[in-house]
């Protein structure tokens, strides 16, 4: 199978859900090969690049994309799966953003303090190693972290005719911050719009769950993936199947909210795949879910509730396109 | 070693955190088995026992307990280490409790629907195979899922006086529902009140992440546990520490608050452990985070932080004695 | 001065807040007199029509404009003076909107129980009595209650791009639902486009703070107001005065945060209208301050936060424009 | 009548609901004048008395009680009829306490910032004149407001063996700190235990909805109430009656659900009163609620929702008591 290539120029970026034309046509089953820039836009290179001169964050999470799949229709489900994804610079950038973030007062949970200094990191890949370096600002401590690529924003244009900011993690996806969203993995979207114009970008080298400075270690990437459209079948919510685990992420405030979407999602999406009566998928769920919170910095907060697939009979989603995806993405 | 075994008889219950006289005194460094009923006092023994019939969830979470450490003073910190939980009946029982857990209006979380149907489960208990299985209620299915023991409350007497229903998760810890309560773990609890009067209860022989439908797989359970006490140096939070996670427990509403104060005791545990700055300790913890959410049923609702070892320098707590321990627990 | 009459038809309803051409160009000192039509479009006529049946919440609180202001530029402060509200039908509706409102769970709010029972209430207007009618539909209960004329949503456009549903109120205004939007009010607006592109909607012939059932008295509105530009000076957050208070609202969940928003924003005005340090203002304001909930059921929960001009010396905001607008609003 | 006076010593003070021995027993009908020290125990005489070394939050609010009702048994209901509230000193105090109130971080909504400066205010009274005055502390502004004397803390001992401290509003009254709660009103609360244990505290000179720096003008007070029982009858939360209002008051986490609480409770007190469907009281409570938010930064949130009596027919609560005892309290 061909892969199409698409790197954007800095025109070309786009900064919202909806709202832009769309970068190119694909077709359902069609690869495709995006360079995406890091949440920063590239601003910080070293730790002397602080995020108030540098930063606008009405102006972060650069989305490559959005695509026009053809064929997609309201109330379609559309398949991205993720068949690789890798760091396209050498280095990956975070930061504590003045008033960003979870340990700082924001402009939603305000205070009268005072901000937490401003702050750049800068973490030095290494390919072989496979690693990206923690380096501390006030002290000597380097400590080298596992590289686990992911994908903060994945997401399509929202319902209503909204356009809705990169930073924004909703019912259409977009700024989830969950590293559950990495190679291997599908992500099911439901469309909203002729055409979905799904996007993606906000590659992260690694990121703690919960995002809890705000930004993780930040990086452009290079993101293999396949495209498929499934007629109908739109869920409410964005849900990733991967090898193990069946997973939904709800994204509002407050984050209880967040997990009663994620944990009502799931509780659907098990009694459905197994014939179960709603009381008694409630009763499994909560007997096998896992619950890794995503972000607790975004506009919305996400969480992930999923199920192990080992615990559970063998079942099939989506007319168990997950699996087929794979088989397709070992032929790339 | 000595163990030494306890087991309340009914009229022995305490339902709550402080305010009831010390069962037995023990000395740190004492090995402890015992017994504690379920969460419901035994009193679903059947799918026919209905929890509107048969439970008071003011005396809900009998504790076994509480026991006063000798030489404990506030401002101390208790170490439990948790050797063995095993459970002490055939079956365990869950229970979908009218106007109560995370996929209902509540007390609190007020509506004016009508209440979900009040319903029970029982899971029968395979020791050989180690499994307790889900038998739905309104089909045929039956799944075996993996025991996987653990204990909804550990917890001390509170500060200021203060007596809380053993239905509370907080600072002294309590109801906290967290999976990683398990053998293994070493808990860690700021000591409020002379003699600690710790008490543990609400085994679980599995739940999910969040205890979505507000009760685990609930069940009578046997803990074999060494009593510690290190003077002072008390977190202001629940820590818990095993082979493989440093971990921190915050429980309030709305749940970010619950994960703000995990955050922040984690940043600060991890600043501690390895010199760094507090920013540079905040940026470290937001890359390596793992935040498995405990409950979002009860009368605070629980969010785990965790940090895994193997990613970080060697370190030592509290003078390194979950080592000691693990060592002491495989001479008992 | 001449009044400018506008009444759009329902081709040129808008659902957004940005996103939308401008109706008209309308240029600073104008007074405008527009019709617009209830939350509903008008589709609850009588009380056997229902909102599952009737009403798409994508498409709710058509909006009556958006007006281009000549002159307006991002920065800039549009200050629209409510000269008067009255009813332009001679009935209102409300209605219980299944997993809508504030005593039922929601589409984020998320539980499995059942929908409370779809009602629709009519309320008759007596234009001679000033009243409306409530009629209760399970027994003959009858009471008149005031007429007490508002607009549920004032709005610009958004920064960033974004456009947003005609149900969320934010930063930008919109559907903040609070019974202070009356006439007699300057509601003060940060511009985020060029034109500033306001619009106006869901009136309501009374409403309880809170709408706790997610709809007012809805009702078509004529509303005669004024329209003016302050050069820079954006408030972050909308703000009101009147003849008795300085305002300031906050859209936000959870509520507290809403609160907080609206805390900051009077606590820095009275700061900066009498010239005291934060904390002094912070002090001052927690001993003065009223708090009367806007609304708990829209995509944003919003809370008022106001002072009472009487128990402070005299003060003027944007250079005292309030006075002004309220001698022009008599001589109209 | 008589009325009984009560002043206790500084050893006398309590601070929890539920855990002391009754300091008086009473009978219902009987008139008390109780004197009660102010939040910080009067410990905040000058502007240079700090909060960090003066107040331990483990130990304010203290109680003046608690009070056995003779007859009293759970389920049924304490009526208390506050006939009159006397400043019992010539100045209050106000403080803004490190890491508390609403504009700062706290233990709870926790950030890594610094602490606002603790800084104190104290409040001239001029009983002449019925006047507290503001007196900022980085410029010369002088501001008289009116003297608006309100309790803080009414509460009886909670269910379940639980002992909470003052500064708790929750269920059984407590800290709820609402400004509704002045001379004039009858406030109802459930009785929990046996005698009902009553007691007052913390009061205010005044105080602005939401207490935003999280203390109010707090004064030493002189408090005559009348006592009365209700057989029976008790309602799930905190309610008040005054000549023109109904109310209900929740106290929770997050703020929504403080206001989900008292909004169902007078959906149910309308509903009660007036003989209508739950969802017609509900339609109506809608369009003519009032809902001024209490406090904002107490352990719980609490949240009043008042109805005002001239907008619906005639009604009695609780057998028409308050009339009655608004009658006793002129012939004190």
């Amino acid at each position: 199978m061909d892969v199409r290539a698409y790197t954007p120029t800095r025109e070309q970026y786009v900064y919202t859900f909806g709202g832009a034309a769309p970068a190119l046509r694909v077709k359902p089953g069609e690869a495709l090969r995006l360079w995406s820039d890091d949440a920063f836009g590239g601003a910080l290179q070293s730790v002397d690049d602080l995020s108030a001169a540098k930063v606008d964050l009405r102006f972060v999470n650069p989305q490559t994309g959005p695509f026009y799949v053809e064929g997609a229709q309201p109330g379609d489900t559309l398949a991205l799966h993720l068949v690789a994804l890798e760091p396209a610079r050498e280095w990956g950038a975070s930061a504590a953003i003045p008033f960003f973030g979870g340990m700082t007062s924001t402009d939603r949970t305000v205070s009268l303090q005072a901000a937490l200094p401003d702050t750049t990191w800068i973490y030095e890949l290494d390919r072989a190693r496979r690693t990206v370096a923690f380096a501390a600002r006030h002290s000597d401590h380097r400590i080298e972290l596992p590289l686990e690529p992911m994908l903060g924003t994945v997401g399509v244009a929202p319902a209503g005719n909204e356009v809705r900011s990169s930073l924004v993690p909703e019912r259409f996806g977009g700024n989830m911050d969950t590293p559950q969203m990495r190679a291997g993995a599908t992500v099911f979207l439901g469309v909203n719009v002729e055409g979905a114009l799904f996007s993606i970008g906000d590659g992260h080298y690694r990121q703690g769950e919960g995002e809890a400075c705000g930004t993780a270690v930040e990086g452009a990437m290079t993101t293999t993936l396949i495209v498929e459209l499934i007629k109908g079948a739109a869920p409410a919510w964005p849900r990733i199947e991967d090898d193990t685990h069946w997973m939904a992420i709800g994204s509002s405030r407050p984050m209880e909210d967040s997990w009663r979407i994620a944990n009502a999602e799931m509780v659907h999406w098990i009694g459905q795949l197994y014939g179960l009566h709603p009381i008694d998928a409630y009763q499994l769920v909560s007997q096998v879910a896992q619950v890794p919170v995503a972000n607790v910095v975004d506009a919305n907060y996400s969480v992930v509730v999923k199920v192990a697939k080992a615990l559970l009979p063998d079942a099939h989603a989506f007319g168990g396109i997950h699996d087929d995806l794979r088989a397709r993405a070992r032929r790339l």
